[in-house]
């Protein structure tokens, strides 16, 4: 392990905070009980899981009974949109998602269209935004289920969520999920105020732990689980409750919720500084849009020089930047979102993504910059 | 927190080993990285994954490529039932499973049962075990897949998987999953030997951490996977991996079976004592086969008194057991295993639960046994 290195990949994961951790073994260590038992050693353990529940709650001004624990972004996805397709099959067979969604809302929507769902991908512009007239022209009487993420996590691009909440408030059949895994910590998302249905969350992405993850489901809303058993938490997700993974998850939120309002405001200024540093290198086209996108994420591309390159030259001054999302770096699949926003192959090969978070400095902003330069310059002379 | 308490619940769930929980830490703050990250700091963490991988596969005599990490052992089971079956349904819509599976078993059943699966549940003798003959008498051209556990989690009873496993020798078609979750670290399960396809683990079960386990998949078994996204975990469980979970589960899994030999005869010992030490007694009623069952559990109903009243009349003497399982104790729902096993209701819902580990010790057993003979007669004298 490495000490001295700028970590720039906080969108594939990020470092827990150290209080994290440290309730993480507290819990696991003293209150290792199962909540489901009906002693005191049980009993303890049920105190922590609802007290980490109400906690989460009320970071999110919602109830407790609709948070449901899991096991990390990928199945809050799963959960909500397939639980949300399955049990509600008999009201419509029409669900809408859009083209620049993560491969955990992408493939549930493939494998629900192998069942026979009817599946409208919306397109999006060349800021990777959707279009809420395209989405309202979609809606059928046969839809049923909308999932749209809120902060796109390979560009920043900040999703219209509350204007589409209040189209959908039209359309009461229609559940709105909202894939917020990027955007927790860095852009504010009212769920009452956006009438959002579903919601996912993932611990890992604001400095919580790999492994606990939440669905925020309203109330009166009914889905058919994936995971059956126990019956826990509420039926929606069956399993012996990871309980020290849940107050590691209230914890996480509470830290990045409550410093937000000072976090945010420095994190947008090194996104601002390594912008404003290489926007004008002639090499360099900036994919993330300029307003309306999230403060930690920055994609551009550098032309002439491909992405796996340009992140080794990084690497080898210690900074770790990553290519696309962290999950299709290996399969060298191009990044999606480029694609749909109308990015041409070839520059979107040479994408490169930082991704920030409070524990980043100016120092390191600005050693970035000038890494980059001196990285381009360097290129330019091997290629000539 | 209490620190003068006998645990003696150790089916519902166990204390982690303090290495585990270091391992947890460690792995979390230092190699916090996302293994599919392309740079040294996913790298990093990729290798500390594969390591935990081939570790675990070495303890099983099995290969890494053989072990799918899950967050439970409800998931590894919903995964092997439903996976299974949804894959492999143009093959046959007919699957088995045994009259005393865990929730975790059922409800997949059932579920699939809904989807239009043909499902036949096989009947228990009265010391809760199958009869190979009766499945192979249920075995059609249709069946594809077979479900039995190890080890009983409420009564102990050993499953014939050995001879379950020879004949299913016969029927290529058929997948075999064994839930072993009950068994891992006390009663030792060959999957070679035995023809296992599919087989469950879970970590909080030996001694691990909640939220870890993991599913056997033999090579060149598929499945319809439940978490579908990123393609982690060969695509059969996708979602960002829980590295600190995964190494924590291989330490958690060697410390268990490396210390199997020492530990096992020591709690069978304990057991012996326990169920010596109070099957004279007039009220009780062992329902723990005498042999062929687990080391760890003991079951007996104490005729005329609530499972509750008995199970809080032990709590002020702090020692901790349980009514039956742990998930089914809130639901009132009785021992659907006794039930299976011919036990009238009235004696089931006295029945008491002992769950032991490597942790008690020969005078806690000693102290327990008189506490429910104490508990005996004090009850009786109430009862008058
Ligand atoms: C937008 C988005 N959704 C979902 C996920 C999946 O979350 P997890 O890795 O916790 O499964 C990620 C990250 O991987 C993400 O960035
Ligand atoms: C036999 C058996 N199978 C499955 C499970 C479910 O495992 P988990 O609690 O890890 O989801 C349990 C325990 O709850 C069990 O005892």
């Amino acid at each position: 392990m490495t000490s001295n290195f700028i970590y720039f990949d906080n969108s594939a994961t990020t470092k827990p905070y150290k209080e994290v951790v440290d309730s993480f073994v507290k819990v696991s260590t003293d209150y290792f009980g199962n909540p489901s038992s009906l002693h005191r050693i049980g009993g303890e353990a049920e105190k922590l899981l609802s007290k980490g529940r109400k906690q989460i709650a009320e970071q999110l001004a919602v109830k407790p009974s609709e948070i449901i624990f899991t096991s990390g972004g990928t199945e809050s996805n799963n959960l909500a949109v397939k639980g949300a397709a399955l049990m509600h099959r008999n009201r419509g067979n029409h669900i809408i998602t859009s083209a620049v969604e993560h491969a955990s809302i992408k493939e549930p929507y493939k494998q629900l269209q192998e069942l026979g769902f009817e599946v409208t991908i919306l397109p999006v512009d060349d800021e990777g935004r959707v279009s809420v007239r395209e989405l309202a022209n979609a809606i059928s009487d046969q839809t049923i289920l909308v999932s749209v993420m809120h902060v796109n996590n390979e560009v920043g691009t900040i999703q219209p969520i509350e204007q589409i909440g209040a189209l959908l408030t039209s359309y009461p059949k229609v559940l709105f999920h909202v894939d917020h895994i990027q955007g927790v910590g860095k852009v504010p998302l009212n769920l009452q105020k956006s009438h959002v249905d579903l919601c996912s969350f993932s611990g890992h992405k604001f400095h919580g732990l790999k492994g606990t993850g939440l669905l925020y489901v309203r109330e009166g809303v009914t889905l058919s689980p994936l995971l059956t058993g126990g019956s826990q938490e509420r039926k929606y997700r069956s399993g012996t409750e990871n309980v020290a993974g849940a107050v590691a998850l209230a914890k996480a939120l509470r830290l990045t919720l409550e410093n937000m309002d000072e976090q945010v405001p420095r994190i947008l200024k090194l996104k601002e500084t390594i912008i404003r540093g290489i926007q004008d290198i002639e090499e360099i086209v900036v994919h993330t849009p300029a307003v309306n996108s999230a403060p930690h994420i920055i994609n551009f591309s550098v032309k002439g020089f491909k992405a796996e390159v340009f992140v080794h030259a990084l690497e080898e001054k210690d900074i770790y930047v990553s290519t696309t999302s962290a999950c299709s770096s290996k399969k060298k699949a191009g990044s999606s979102t480029l694609t749909a926003m109308g990015v041409p192959e070839e520059i979107a090969g040479s994408a490169i993504r930082i991704s920030l978070s409070h524990e980043n400095t100016i120092e390191e902003a600005n050693f970035v910059v000038d890494a980059i330069k001196e990285t381009v310059n360097k290129l330019r002379e091997v290629m000539k």
